[in-house]
């Protein structure tokens, strides 16, 4: 398709369902990861700034942008806990992405999916550094929609093939599991959480309910474990017991933004804490260890949204899953924009 | 049409250029404008925060959210003074209003001809408010993209028929004048601006180049004047001789953003400037005698791309002139977007 000066390519949450089959759930996840820590490796070209937050008492709208210099990228999301209610989506999303030498947008694409996949491979990333290597089963708290996601990426950048779920609604791990199982993974539902972290290698925590406050206990963590506690984002809203913390090497994406939604917000704000891309730039250490306790105090950040579009911008290239979109006025003299707008009269010679 | 959870409304150029065309040009403005007023006079119900803005040695990257508590709306613009050269748009933008309630996003324009139109129309609130009430004459110092937007909003909302360009470029007040005389002002093309000013009520500069320091000197303005300077509207880049702003009664959108980027960037931090929103509200007065001269340091703030984009949705209930676009993930139940997605698998039934 030609994409001329006036349009940009748009993707619909059809059109990203239809690529991202035709890449392949896992591929698609893998492929993701691959941009995600390119971009973790190349930190200090990005600028970066804590989100765009407007609050109010139903919930809180964010604009996230950030820039390498040569592209630009932003995420319009949303997060309303009383949605469901509703039959809406806590969470909707789309992003755009732009030149920064013209400023002209070039991709508009939604980003409900697309963030609940880079949730997962930005996850995937930080525990391929930080899990041991060994890590064979994955407790899963909290079997919402981001739980399913999870699953495959570390299945894709792990080899984890083996679950055990647990969610305070059993209904959500029903359904979890109903949509696992027939993909090959080996899952254990659990009733309880206690239950759930028995035996397992890392513990991915993703519950959904502001007002919970500890889905781990202290006790309930051993020696040698990862925990990717991806639930914990957003001020007042945390998951792990502080005694946890304590005992935890603590990894973050922004360290700025984290403290005041992750997990460590329950922390003194001089708390020790390593940046992911330091790790995955081999500046810092990752798991020094193997009775060492993990963890991914994962909140999401711009750039992780920069590299799923930049990401969704070469998949899409030669393929039919987008379409143009009319959303530039393109003169056909820049400066007269009104000629432009009077030759558009209805009975005009075009 | 119908309205599903998954869509939102699109307006992209061609369906604005046919939806101004059919409601008609100055009745848009004037609608506009309406919608303009009525968000100004109630300012304080308002989130208001500066842009933000991402910048590059080629220009910058602006997003400008704002709030009602019931309506959120933002605008990403760009400004690349250089775009002309490459055949594009110095100034492209888009929109988006949103429900605060839900956080859902309902509308996504085009802002490229509707910023155009968004800016007259509130030069033309503003000197409705400012200018001597006898006015009849206005000096159009610029004659690029906005000049006409600009001469038709002040025949909408004050009677402005008897213009004066003047352009550095000849062909740009050629072309100006060329799509004007048509619609029944009455021109004077001008090889100064010093000419342009003689017998001119108000004095609109909207001029464009960065670089250039003063398009009106000290002593081109006279008494009972007002001015709407449009053009000076970025860090380092005014239009008015420092003396006038001494000479004139200032007033501005949002004293924060327009310390930074208006006319006012001349002058102390703490010279005194009237908020437009409290002459409009009667909490301030606006033109005092007949003798005083006016200044509108018009930058253009985040309530008009609101109250634009809030106008757009009411136009367009009802009409053709939009289309409904798959922005939205909408799965049967909500937290299962996994098996949306795998419902979606090619080959799997609906």
């Amino acid at each position: 398709m030609t994409h001329g000066l006036n349009t940009i390519r748009f993707v619909s949450v059809d059109a990203m369902m239809r690529l991202v089959h035709h890449v392949g759930v896992e591929s698609f996840l893998t492929g993701l990861a691959a941009y995600v820590e390119a971009d973790f490796r190349r930190w200090e070209s990005f600028d970066k700034s804590p989100r765009v937050a407007s609050h109010s008492p139903g919930g809180v709208i964010e604009l996230m942008p950030t820039s390498d210099g040569a592209l630009y990228a932003f995420k319009y999301v949303n997060g309303h806990p009383q949605n469901g209610r509703l039959g809406r989506q806590t969470v909707t999303a789309f992003g755009v992405l732009a030149e920064v030498d013209t400023g002209y947008p070039t991709l508009l694409s939604e980003m409900t999916l697309l963030t609940a996949l880079r949730t997962a491979a930005t996850s995937a990333v930080a525990a391929r550094a930080l899990a041991r290597p060994d890590s064979r089963t994955m407790a899963l708290i909290g079997n919402g929609a981001q739980s399913e996601f999870q699953a495959l990426a570390f299945r894709a950048l792990l080899g984890i093939e083996t679950l055990r779920l647990y969610d305070i609604d059993p209904a959500a791990t029903e359904r979890c599991a109903a949509n696992l199982a027939p993909l090959g993974f080996s899952i254990t539902r659990c009733t309880s959480a206690e239950e759930a972290v028995q035996g397992a290698d890392i513990v991915t925590t993703a519950t959904a309910d502001k007002r919970q406050a500890t889905i781990l206990s202290d006790n309930m963590v051993g020696a040698g474990q990862h925990l990717n506690a991806v639930g914990g984002d957003c001020p007042g809203k945390t998951e792990l017991a502080e005694a946890i913390l304590h005992r935890a090497s603590i990894f973050v994406e922004y360290p700025e933004q984290t403290r005041i939604e992750g997990e460590i917000q329950q922390l003194a704000p001089d708390h020790a804490v390593t940046e992911l891309w330091q790790v995955l730039s081999g500046l810092a250490p990752g798991r020094t260890g193997a009775d060492q306790i993990t963890l991914f105090d994962s909140v999401g950040f711009a750039t992780e949204d920069f590299s799923a579009l930049r990401f969704v911008a070469d998949c899409i290239a030669g393929t039919e899953y987008f379409e143009e979109l009319d959303l530039l006025a393109d003169p056909d003299e820049p400066r007269d924009l009104f000629g432009m707008l009077m030759r558009a009269r209805p009975g005009e010679a075009a």
